[in-house]
């Protein structure tokens, strides 16, 4: 059986992920659809709207055949680290290819920009440098950086402005590094923007659109035109359990609680916080009653927003520096859902998996990126402030991989 | 001006409480009655039914002329630490004694008991130490212990299984050790029983029962019997801002996040907690969605119920044994509110204070106990989990002494 990867967050699974998924097994003729999935904790920083194992349904349901969890160190890490798990994952996974959506949809344009790159190292990161001191943020000096060192070429570069380009670029750089025979696929997303607010008009819609509405206090039934019914039967049921959907605004009292017990010295020490930006949050978390605010008051140009969302996530989990240090690469893998396809082809390669299984947890609980997971999960369920959460806790121990 | 310390919680202020503060002026003949005061957590290591600073108004609208607050690391220590704490207060504050309210009544009982237990010291530990060998909790090794040496005795003694005659040895002790000229008094409680509960027919219960009552819903009309109406004026202010009041229960989903976010290396760093309640504690809040379930499963016969609520109290500040080995006196003087002639009283000796005093906290905030107190301050409004708690957050800076 070919197998294919993709790396997802399905944050919810809408129609523009349905046509990724399509395309891709029409792309690759593959048998089976791996997607890597973030838990309940995303790479923008943020929790999920809904938990994993909604999300992973929802992805089966749609046509998705194996769900494998990303684990929380790699889910909610900067593009390379989060490029570089999921693209080990895939490839441990026995998948052929892997194949992205991005603005560019040319991976010769992708390769050209990998080697580009590769060939001007010094010259790029010496650029960077320079641009970070004028205190902008990482992305915007890499970007600055790259348009100085691309301004010669002739050859099509992407377009490294727009986010599932940078995305791509680095699957395609953890690609290389792994050494592996993976071969990269990249299909054009059919959504223009990926911060494109929702239309009603349209079937297409960016989840971060779709997000917006249902925050804005829309009903389903308002967003139901932008994703397959599978998907809407999975929301429908999450909000007959659990009344609202997961967002900083809602987890922001808890936050609020975690930042104000600990001293400025215990957040400084939390991962990704540097440069003062821990007195910023302590101080802010003193005044601000809602997330919004508290955002306004800590954000700066030094920063994105999304790199200060991940600053909180961690504060959130109590991910440390120390801890982030100690993370090299995933090891385990853990199925979260699947239909009988995806059953069979994790039965297949099983016997020649590097990594360990996870099918319960309770076995594998001294893996420390596990642990991390667990607690992840549960301190999700916990920000949900309703019963429904707080009988999810522990849930990682006892709700076994679905299988539809 | 003469003036007389007594030690209090007033949680709530009761007609128990009027009694003992009325006597205790006649009693010491005194121009001033000085409360120090528990701020928003209490030595039975729970969250106070309301705040300091509502707990002060009723205090000085009650009759008590000062209201300074224990700082938090002496309102949530063990007895002795709790008595030293305050009867240092009280000396600073230049009173000329204490009046403490007791099962036991005569204050002759009191230096008997200390005397015998200063005689017969090493007799008493060895003791201690071997009751505390079988099993059993610190308090109930201490009493068999007690027993075991004064068998012999024919003078009067304490019965130290009274939770206010253990509280009044503990003032004695601290006022010897201090070497301080400050007298003891005490007056025999008025309620026979500080764990009864509140009978519908008296006007005399205790905050106990009062609580028991406010908790199993009733009503603050159906308390007034029990409190003078200032105490109801407090309460009812309160309720319209808030509309619970505070307890475990309220505070548990936040404790559950703090626990599970925390390794149970970091439970064990916490203050008082110790034999791997640690582990017990990690564990029961993975499984329990509710207080009265969660010390179910903990509890132990190790230690008494009050202990394992400490350590609950220093997971939920973040109060570590590192900090608690830092402690030993209080550092200031810090009023909540008075009246007139309290305000008088304490411009008379302002000038001949030895501790810095704390009217406005901004001023004094590098203050490693001031620090804790405003942290703790902070917990409890969140631990309300309502609109007005999140308001009160960083009241400590806001709000100045009360002068009624």
């Amino acid at each position: 059986m070919k197998a294919t990867g993709i790396v997802v967050e399905y944050n919810p699974f809408h129609n523009g992920h349905l046509h990724h998924l399509q395309q891709t097994r029409i792309k690759t003729n593959s048998d089976i659809i791996i997607a890597v999935m973030s838990g309940n904790f995303l790479q923008r920083g943020e929790p999920a709207l809904v938990d994993k194992w909604t999300r992973s349904k929802m992805a089966v349901a749609a046509g998705v055949d194996l769900v494998i969890e990303l684990p929380y160190a790699f889910a909610t890490a900067q593009a390379s680290d989060f490029a570089k798990g999921a693209i080990f994952l895939l490839d441990a996974l026995k998948c052929h290819s892997f194949c992205f959506g991005s603005e560019e949809g040319s991976l010769e344009a992708f390769q050209e920009t990998y080697n580009l790159l590769l060939t001007k190292k010094d010259e790029y990161n010496t650029a960077i440098a320079s641009y970070m001191k004028k205190g902008i943020s990482y992305p915007k000096a890499l970007n600055e950086a790259y348009n100085e060192i691309s301004e010669a070429t002739t050859v099509r570069l992407v377009d490294l402005s727009k986010p599932n380009n940078i995305l791509g670029y680095h699957y395609i750089q953890a690609a290389n590094h792994l050494n592996s025979d993976i071969k990269p696929e990249t299909i054009q997303r059919v959504v223009a923007n990926y911060h494109d607010d929702a239309l009603k008009t349209e079937t297409i819609a960016s989840a971060t659109g779709i997000r917006k509405l249902l925050f804005e206090g829309q009903k389903l039934s308002e967003v139901n035109a932008f994703m397959p019914s599978t998907s809407l039967l999975g929301l429908t049921e999450w909000e007959s359990n659990n009344k609202s959907f997961g967002s900083w605004e809602q987890f922001y009292p808890a936050l609020r609680l975690l930042i104000i017990r600990s001293s400025r010295e215990e957040l400084g020490q939390i991962a990704e916080v540097t440069e003062g930006m821990e007195n910023a949050i302590w101080k802010a978390a003193k005044t601000h009653t809602n997330f919004q605010s508290f955002m306004q008051q800590i954000k700066s140009k030094r920063f994105t927003w999304t790199r200060i969302q991940r600053m909180l996530t961690h504060i959130y989990t109590d991910f440390t520096w120390n801890q982030l240090r100690e993370i090299d690469f995933p090891t385990y893998i853990r199925p979260l859902a699947m239909n009988k396809n995806g059953q069979a082809y994790l039965q297949s390669i099983k016997k020649d998996l590097q990594l360990p299984l996870v099918s319960r947890v309770a076995a594998s609980k001294k893996d420390t990126q596990l642990q991390l997971d667990i607690k992840a999960a549960d301190l999700y369920y916990l920000g949900l402030q309703s019963s429904y959460g707080e009988s999810m806790v522990g849930s990682d121990f006892r709700i076994a991989p679905i299988i539809e």
